[in-house]
């Protein structure tokens, strides 16, 4: 068995092993419209593997179940109708178990053609498909959380809760001025968006050693940070406003001691592990509030070669917008990255989360500034 | 066994074979705010006998689970803190296996109950529970059928399409002016929303004999019965445009063919059958067109001695209010009709989804005017 | 000249005078979906006039201005297009002296039309054009009371501030049960929805021959009233809920003396005073935790021959509903009543700011019931 | 008088020359949640001059009008409460010749102030308040245009339509790559969001030296861009989909022959003047649909040394960010720009609607993505 063929069959099992303390229950609601239902994530992550690589590479390819296109696509407006984005928790049918079979049906087709091919497409697009894979991974994480968390029951899922303990440090770092390569440079595989390779300059900075705490972050809250409107961009301060928000998400207060739902349960916040599940109007508030900044996803990508990182995603103050260069693929995968670039801040790193492998320095994930469901964290800068 | 256990078995059984033909998946999501998930109505009619008879009238009874009283209660305001009515659909713990154990668990302690006690308290609270579970029956069904019309595969759930056909009268029912006693008048169960029985005077009017078919409803599409206001409430007029309604819900056109979604697939309408699944307004836009008007609630109960009903609730020209002499019962049991008594028109008689027997001359079914996924029809008056 | 003609000038400068102390600015701004700007309304107005009656009986009439039809045309559906209902507040052209100017134009051609001719469409349609313009008048009132309320600066307006005090009574007026007459029944005009006359059954009921007071109402505020649902309907306890709702609309607590804002400025309340502004929402919660009801409109009807009424529309418990016999007219003039005939609640009398003569026990005023801008108060019954 | 006092009186004069063609009913109304009524602005601005200024600089200063603070603030939290943003339509009062008598008794004062002082924090303040006015002046011109684009009367309130011809050149400008000084430079005025000076590196680009026109836009439509996917951003095409937008704003088609309102009224589209009022989502379809893309803000300082513009604000593709090293000022003056920065993308240039003096090359003006109503234009790079 060649290499790319274990990758995808490694791939494969860690999205089934994640989904091995499901029920069949958990597989088909929605909580919200940036969430998917683990069912859509399992059978999505199949389809494309189906509809980008078998359906054009394997002659006489017979498709599992012609629904599953529209049932299962995603974003890709230039490959046909689909499921409206907010109606993926109304598809009781197909049963988890036929999900399932789909992913043993495209499994089998694709380990045939693994094995039997040497077409760059198919292994480039096969390699996307499982870094894909990799990407919904993650997401199936954040979302079931975000969907156990509206359980008054605080339901276990894990043994794991994904909290992270470190030692602490306080250090900053100081990064001289200059010009610094930035974006993916090597052979491996990267996201179109860590492309074109370009030249910044960036003016000296420092930035911290360590990430910011549960304590570091009590801190802000018995100050009244969630009450100042100096510490808040203009819209942030609206979206705490209009929700009523006064701590991160997940958090409950019970006889003054601070509560946090996690995979593993309801829990006692442990102060000196590092905070999570921030959005980034929060961040940014924490940061004004410390006299500090976010760093830019350049100084992040400059400055991390020399600090730890990869058990939180860290919000930068760089949007996300494209690089120079910046080229889209043709067809239904050039849809992939380049059409999000609008609204959306850029975070760096990689988390508890993520898929082993699945992480580098020039890695660029995006979410919008009021995104708390993700494993993401506070870094600093000045 | 005396006769009210044997109701009551009856009744519990015949909910769970209503949910015979569902799978796991089909049981957590909630479709609409209106609706709910089977799981919650199984589990709701259930805590309805723990918490009104068996937390009362059962020494040392223990609950099957603390929890369950917050995530089924309904509507019942003055009990306690209840899961938002839109997030029913959220709860995929417990398990389904689980709330049949608390049915079972229920069961078992109401059995015992009812063989050894002959306490009023107890048997009028009983038969409001069998009441209430069978009307929870007939939202089983018209939610699911909802919840399945927004999947593509169109699932068949039923063998039966809960579709009616019959032949139909052209009749007009004359009945003369008088004073007329409504409201339930006899020592049988009623819900307290049909009492005080009490005296109306009626102008004489005509009513049909027989319900709006398909056949019908298709001539006031093609007269542009949707593009002219003039036959709309203004309300309805807006509902329709802002919802881009042009036929009744569940319709789809292909190939200049009507079809609809039923509980048995999708199917080619039946010009014959008696129409169903109509809003208020739409009913009440197919009158006016038809130089009609919809009965008042009164003169359904006076004339339905005379014409055949049940197999569609009939919508009405009254708003649902409360009968000269309404009470409303003490305590968390008050709560069950009087505060919906507001925007709401009423319905009369039965469908051929409402459990038998639950159906009475008197009965007082009540929805939104803009409520499509009832089993309703029209009957015209005039 | 002729009673009629002289009715018509009546009405016309009456108009005029309560728009006497506006400022130019207050013309235009429209505060509510609900609301009309001043200047819409004596546009609109006039716009009746030439609408319904000059362009049709007057040879060779020539418009005032070819696009007012589509500026001050409101819900007549059947005659063309018309600015959308919430943007009516954009039109800050024309000038609201063209719009005095308009007025001027179609007074000229309706007195010389009114003085010359003996047809009974003319007449009957300007005495129908009179009585709408006197509900315009009240609604201007109520509209620029609403609109100025934003106002920090409680803007005075009028020297009245329409506050009624009165020797309170609090008699219960005895209705015997019987079939009594329903409806307008002379040759005096009426509007549609007062007809036809028919008969109703009532059964024996008490009335209260005194309205509720601000003292009455402060009673339920510190009984926390607005904070247990057991009162309230259930569409009512979300409302005040959703809008957070804790007293009548135009309250203000200033060091713990309730005031109110009036259209002569804000006022402490005088609590001997009647209560106004309550939504039929507010007046049914009060209603319930009196342990009474509100009086239905046939009630009401029968039992006003016996008590003062005029200060305040009373609501009641009466949902608005054709009459049996109910006839739409045909054309533009049938939008009048019937097509808002659905979601709206029935009050019954008048109000201070209703037009002199505007008012008998027949007259049906209807309002949803979350309305609270229009100068309601509450009757009891039993 | 000194320059300052005639700059100051110059720049008060131009707001007045602005308005000379308001009616009173223009200066109220509010059109949408991001536009403000011509009172407001007047208001506003003056109000900053006797907030920032006259009350902590001049001994016994009286403010003109106590509630004006309130009634007048903008955005600054840190000032104290303000009327809602949606809400300042409903402002009928004061009086607009109120406000023009508290800009006469502002100006008294304010002249009086810099004839007499030589204080460096008066003078930088009157010179940002001036900065600010200008500023206002634009939006002045914007806001009221959208407003009258509501009347169906296509109101003129110019002779200048405020379109602009000029002879189209199709070079592209070829700009090296290197290390580039951005950011404001010199000891004039500039705000702080030009600050602080700093270098970047830009790899090789072109730019075009000419602004699209209309023509260009209108082959874009004929070749059906607004119903591609492909070329919009997915927040984009969301935008115009639940916006049913088909054309630019104003834009409106009579007889095949597209027309747009401009402040000299309705006028048939000149295919040879520059393309305006278009939103960020739209440039940036038009650039994706040419195969080119939109310049980032640092590429644009550095090539405008080389290319005329001011006619148009330019769309960039840089997201609106702090510079490295930028610091907000304290107090209230600190909320001017930092806090909205955050989901807006930056415009450079100058439009025909800025106050002349009031641009320069390191300016960075910036709205939300899809703001329309801006005297915005596109300008393509490579």
């Amino acid at each position: 068995m060649n290499t790319l063929t274990k990758k995808y069959i490694e791939t494969r099992q860690r999205t089934e092993l994640l989904c091995k303390h499901l029920q069949v229950e958990d597989y088909t609601p929605q909580s919200a419209v940036f969430t998917s239902p683990p069912k859509w994530h399992i059978a999505h992550v199949s389809w494309f593997f189906e509809e980008m690589i078998l359906k054009n590479h394997v002659a006489d390819y017979k498709v599992f179940n012609e629904d599953f296109g529209f049932l299962f696509n995603s974003y890709y407006n230039s490959i046909g109708e689909r499921i409206e984005r907010n109606n993926r928790g109304l598809l009781t049918r197909p049963k988890i178990e036929t999900v399932y079979e789909f992913r043993a049906y495209v499994d089998k087709a694709m380990i045939e053609l693994l094995e039997s091919t040497t077409d760059k497409d198919i292994i480039s697009l096969t390699i996307l498909g499982i870094n894909h894979e990799q990407q919904h991974q993650e997401l199936l994480v954040s979302d079931i959380k975000y969907t156990l968390s509206f359980n008054p029951l605080y339901p276990k899922l894990y043994e794991s809760n994904y909290v992270t303990n470190y030692n602490k440090s306080d250090d900053w770092l100081k990064i001289d001025e200059g010009i610094y390569t930035i974006g993916h440079d090597s052979n491996d595989f990267c996201f179109d968006n860590e492309l074109g390779v370009h030249r910044v300059f960036l003016e000296p900075f420092e930035i911290s050693n360590g990430l910011v705490t549960y304590a570091d972050f009590m801190a802000f809250i018995k100050d009244d940070g969630y009450k100042k409107p100096e510490y808040w961009l203009d819209e942030g301060w609206f979206w705490i406003s209009d929700n009523k928000i006064e701590h991160p998400l997940y958090w409950k207060n019970i006889n003054d001691q601070w509560h946090h739902y996690t995979l593993s349960g309801l829990k006692a916040i442990d102060d000196n592990a590092i905070l999570t599940h921030i959005s980034f109007y929060e961040a940014s508030a924490f940061a004004q509030w410390k006299g500090c900044r976010l760093p830019t996803e350049f100084e992040w990508e400059v400055a991390s070669k020399q600090f730890q990182w990869g058990t939180h995603w860290e919000w930068t103050n760089s949007a996300y917008l494209p690089y120079p260069k910046f080229k889209t693929a043709e067809g239904a995968v050039g849809e992939y990255n380049g059409k999000f670039m609008i609204n959306q801040m850029v975070l760096r790193g990689a988390s508890s989360a993520t898929a082993p492998g699945h992480s580098r320095h020039t890695y660029r994930n995006f979410f919008h500034p009021q995104a708390q469901w993700q494993f993401s964290g506070i870094r600093l800068a000045k």
